[in-house]
């Protein structure tokens, strides 16, 4: 039987995981509802993917008893509410990244899906890519022998007056998560020494850029920056004793590695209409994921369980804070 | 009439600058003598390079009346004391990078050329390259818009014995000089806030690798990586809010660069020997240089001047402290 999916929000990631799905057997997943507070934009996305149901409230969606799961691909700073919204009604949740906007409000949603017996994941996607699942087995392979250093970076120009107008939390929660997640994966879960930099803030307080330096044991260290207003490599690399492994741009969904030197290319479904974001139609690694958890009754995926969400948005708060940034609440 | 060099060290770099000198006009430049404390390896490097006189004493060169100007290339750690010997024997210099392991010595030297009216230049021959003279045009033509971000890179893997052995200053002193020179041709002379971290220091207290990011007014950020166990990308990218320029590794004398994704290449003369580091023959730039401003009586050149060398080992040192590296006296 198909997992029976709702989606919240008509945003470019939503119309890409729509894009993303429709490359996948209708016999295992559907959407079947999908909500907009603008009726006219539910009623047109629903239309662009055949979703039967286009409803105007996202309570609507929480009381559907026919959606099995959600997809929240709301701006971020409404991930958190809608999520409690759907973990309250009973639904299991798939919640885009970055989860939330501070710690507590991850350990909130993690306690209810726990308390509610219910399965909430933060869709990281870049875990469960292709190019991620080969860095995985190099590494493990002692191919680039003892990973020493990560370099990454995502930068992506923006106008003044959209940067200002921004509320999502800055560049590091919205755009350097990514390479957090990355120094996670290799390094953690030791908390690192924070340094860094931060060039310069919004009016509210957010980081219009960032400069970071994790320092962990042994002399491992990862080096990322974060940016709205310069456009940067957007590459990964993983430096070791031995050589190296690139994730070329975008790293977080790359179709192109090297390693020590050799390019691998990587064959991705092609999809009928175009999505919005470059490679998005690797979605549907975390999507796939979400319906093997579920078939299985389990709660947490082990890639990205619920601990390693928790401490992602500790570290990523860390680093905020020591850069003076303002935590939203 | 000929410039009349004296080489002092037997060095790699020193081979190199021989071949590099090998392809200018003999009617422009000659290495007349050479000296190294071991006679048969300055016998050798005179036979192999056609020198007239292999000294087995650097003071020697100091007194040889038909010297002009000697080009130090030993260790770093004798180039005080080496273009020291030379200036108060009334030498032109010009002496290797990193020019010396203190800020102190470094205005020792200036001091000394000043008051004795002589040549001193430090050998930071990026600077003279093309790729740095056509970065210098296209950010002053504004290609790039405003230059925000630079990212570069230094790491060149080395045996755990040889990193114990070295007592040269470490990374940072040694390889991130070019970085670091880098950041104060785009933002100095600003002292900037430096944050860093620092890999894994060796017995006698030197950095085997560090990360450090210096941030200067208006946004603007340099980050770098220097490494002696792993091998780095060894780039310099410039990002500007209308693009980017890269120097390709490496760096320091690359023979290709991008401009905005354009890749351009350079042709630099060939040679009869092959070069020990790469592409250095890019040498001759700085050699012509200094040629040329001993034949203006000038005693500093204005693309590196004494200042400017001051103010890099003010900053250098002050990266290392921030570090808890050992300064050497």
């Amino acid at each position: 039987m198909a997992t029976r999916w709702g989606v919240i929000g008509t945003s470019n990631i939503s119309h890409d995981f729509a894009v993303a799905m429709s490359t996948l057997p209708r016999t295992e997943h559907l959407i079947i509802a999908v909500a907009s507070k603008d009726k006219a934009r539910s009623q047109e996305f629903a239309e662009q993917f055949e979703i039967p149901k286009a409803y105007d409230s996202y309570s609507l969606v929480a009381t559907d008893t026919e959606v099995d799961v959600v997809y929240v691909g709301t701006l971020n700073e409404h991930h958190y509410s809608v999520s409690r919204l759907m973990l309250e009604h009973g639904k299991n949740v798939l919640c885009e990244e970055p989860f939330c906007q501070n710690t507590e409000q991850v350990q909130q949603l993690v306690e209810l899906a726990r308390s509610k017996n219910l399965f909430i994941m933060e869709a990281m996607w870049m875990f469960f890519t292709p190019a991620f699942t080969i860095l995985r087995e190099e590494i493990n392979k002692g191919t680039i022998g003892e990973p020493l250093q990560i370099i990454s970076s995502f930068g992506t120009p923006m106008s003044e007056s959209l940067i200002q107008q921004r509320n999502s939390g800055g560049s590091i929660l919205e755009l350097a998560v990514f390479s957090v997640y990355m120094s996670q994966f290799l390094f953690g879960p030791e908390k690192p020494q924070i340094y860094g930099a931060c060039g310069q803030l919004t009016e509210s307080g957010f980081d219009k850029d960032a400069s970071v330096i994790l320092k962990y044991s042994n002399g491992r260290i990862s080096t990322f920056l974060s940016h709205f207003k310069v456009d940067l490599p957007n590459e990964a690399i993983v430096f070791g004793t031995k050589g190296n492994i690139k994730l070329y741009d975008p790293f977080w969904s790359a179709t192109k590695m090297s390693v020590n030197g050799t390019d691998i290319n990587i064959d991705v479904p092609p999809t009928k209409k175009a999505t919005r974001y470059g490679n998005s139609v690797q979605l549907i690694y975390e999507i796939q994921e979400v319906r093997n958890c579920l078939l299985k009754g389990l709660n947490e995926s082990s890639i990205v369980p619920w601990s390693l969400s928790i401490e992602n948005a500790i570290l990523v708060e860390d680093i905020r804070k020591k850069l003076g940034v303002t935590i939203c609440k």
